[in-house]
């Protein structure tokens, strides 16, 4: 039988909790019987992974691999660590928890690219990204907004299957409960005329296209909200429900996708009425993160969808002021490594 | 001893689910022992409440009353009817479940007057409303937005406490988790702009009042949102934190309100986040009604702060859909009679 092609799990910022819930993480599916979860390896320097677990005290081995297929067998005694394909400099060996520098910035880039290189090649299943800060990347010449954004431009050349809508599209997810918002880091005075049927449609397009191959979900149904109170009233609070949503909603039906809405966001989200659909598409950022993340705060995970590759994160930052104190919780971390193993062997089902 | 002060439930749209939640509601506290519910009447008329008892099935005796103070000896036995001082009409006693009609308008805004009078006269202890239907009163010439509007003019003349700011101020109670939009049916388009530091401040003045007379919080905490994702991230993603939800804490904080923010959103409504305030103060509808009615969906009560009475209504419309066939669920009713009845008597505590 062939090993399983592991996750890979990328650095992130050095002086952050990332490393910390990383190890974690390994030892929460080391205690799990063979088979039972994923395989990963993490894209770091070994020398420092060795330093971090004496810091946080989580009493975890680790293990240097060579190529990402050796993770498997190395896995049920050690974190596998992939050594950084740039190579460690002084800087990434003497990190000070909780204080970021740009010395670090072409490390942190790097154990990206090598990730995305490794999922394009077919020897990572999928990367689940550690936070990075993004300032100190900025600083140091980063020209993205984002993780999200980089993974993009990464992965721009490889191809979607026939028919599918590029992202990025960000969706939340906690078991079940997902939400997707069409407008992500943008002023709320921006929203409405930010907010296109064209870029609802995208973004539902995406969002059922992922349900499909990477969820499993045969037949996802999508509800979306409105973007004013009580969806608007019938006009009284707003148009953007008959002028904007409501023909999106008509377009995506006309493509197959079986999306129902503009429903007033503050009915949509109880246990009750998530039985309903597959994925919620909210308007705007807090419209979709309030509702999971007040049922859902520590183990909501950040999932890119209407990328060439599988990519998720924790739903969570750097953490600073906790770094290097071993007091993270990974509860997010180790649950976007498993929602990467699964959106990767779904992505396998359902392209054979 | 004296009778405890009853509290006044008026008749709401007569075509809707008010009178079927009104009667649940009374079988639920009628089966507590003696004293643990709080006493309530009905302002309706007897005979109309009668009918809707055969129609929906509940088994509930019902007991025509001459004055409020007679509710309490009436209580254990029968649910205490007091008539429309209007008297009733040949329509109101033939109303179909799910059809509103202009022609019982006048007895709707009849109940509710009814009631305000009786609680400036110190004969109710505070009044929950039934859902009315907005544009059937609109139609028949009622000139005010909704309900809450209507009992903030009808209470104009009234009193406050010395150095207390008046309301309306809409708060979402379940339990202690406590929402309150600063505004509220509005555009979201239009919510920047009508966000003043002023109306953060008035309405977080109303908020820690009521906190303090009406719910027995001796030092209330306000948590205050932010308007952007993030909160603005440091004026990445929005200013208004900075220039106008951050003055409005200061304020608040001058005037001896424990206010703090601006947090973001997203993070502030799960369990272990609500133990550090009082009541969330957000900035519009969604934000403030999404996180409680996600995870009280039943539940949540509607109370408006900062009148001279004591409010509640349920978080619900009339329900025309399921109005007359005996399915409507009571709790949001059972959850505002209840509410009213609480905060009449931490007022009257405050006040001796």
């Amino acid at each position: 039988m062939a090993e399983p092609v592991p996750v890979a799990v990328t650095m992130g910022e050095p002086a952050g909790i990332g490393t910390e819930v990383v190890l974690k993480s390994y030892a929460r599916f080391a205690a799990e019987p063979p088979g039972n979860a994923p395989v990963f390896f993490l894209i770091d320097d070994p020398a420092r992974v060795e330093k971090i677990v004496r810091t946080v005290g989580v009493g975890v081995r680790v293990g240097s691999i060579e190529r990402a297929a050796d993770a498997a067998a190395v896995f049920p005694a050690a974190l596998p660590v992939l050594p950084l394909a740039r190579g460690v400099t002084d800087a990434l060996l003497h990190v000070t928890p909780g204080t970021p520098s740009g010395a670090t910035a072409d490390a942190v880039t790097g154990s990206i690219d090598q990730a995305v290189a490794l999922c394009l090649a077919g020897e990572a299943a999928g990367v689940a990204t550690a936070p990075i800060h993004k300032k100190v990347l900025l600083d140091a010449g980063f020209s993205y907004p984002g993780h999200t954004e980089y993974l993009g431009a990464l992965t721009d050349d490889a191809a979607l299957p026939q028919g599918f809508v590029r992202g990025p599209v960000m969706m939340l997810a906690a078991g079940r409960f997902r939400v997707v918002p069409v407008t992500i880091h943008e002023r709320l005075a921006d929203v409405p005329s930010l907010l296109t049927a064209d870029r609802i449609v995208r973004t539902g397009m995406v969002t059922a296209q992922a349900l499909r191959r990477d969820f499993g979900v045969r037949e996802p149904r999508l509800a979306v909200t409105g973007l004013n109170p009580h969806a608007g009233e019938g006009g009284a609070m707003g148009t953007e429900e008959r002028d904007v949503i409501e023909p999106a909603i008509a377009a995506l039906r006309e493509q197959g996708v079986e999306a129902f809405g503009p429903i007033p966001a503050d009915t949509l989200f109880h246990e009750e009425a998530r039985v309903a659909y597959d994925a919620a598409l909210a308007m705007y950022h807090d419209q979709a993160l309030i509702p999971i993340k007040t049922v859902a705060f520590h183990d909501a995970v950040n999932v890119t969808l209407g990328l060439p590759v599988v990519r998720t994160s924790p739903d969570h930052g750097t953490a600073f002021p906790i770094a290097g104190r071993g007091v993270a919780r990974a509860d997010s971390m180790t649950g976007a490594i498993l929602q990467a193993a699964r959106m990767a062997a779904a992505r396998a089902a359902f392209a054979s």
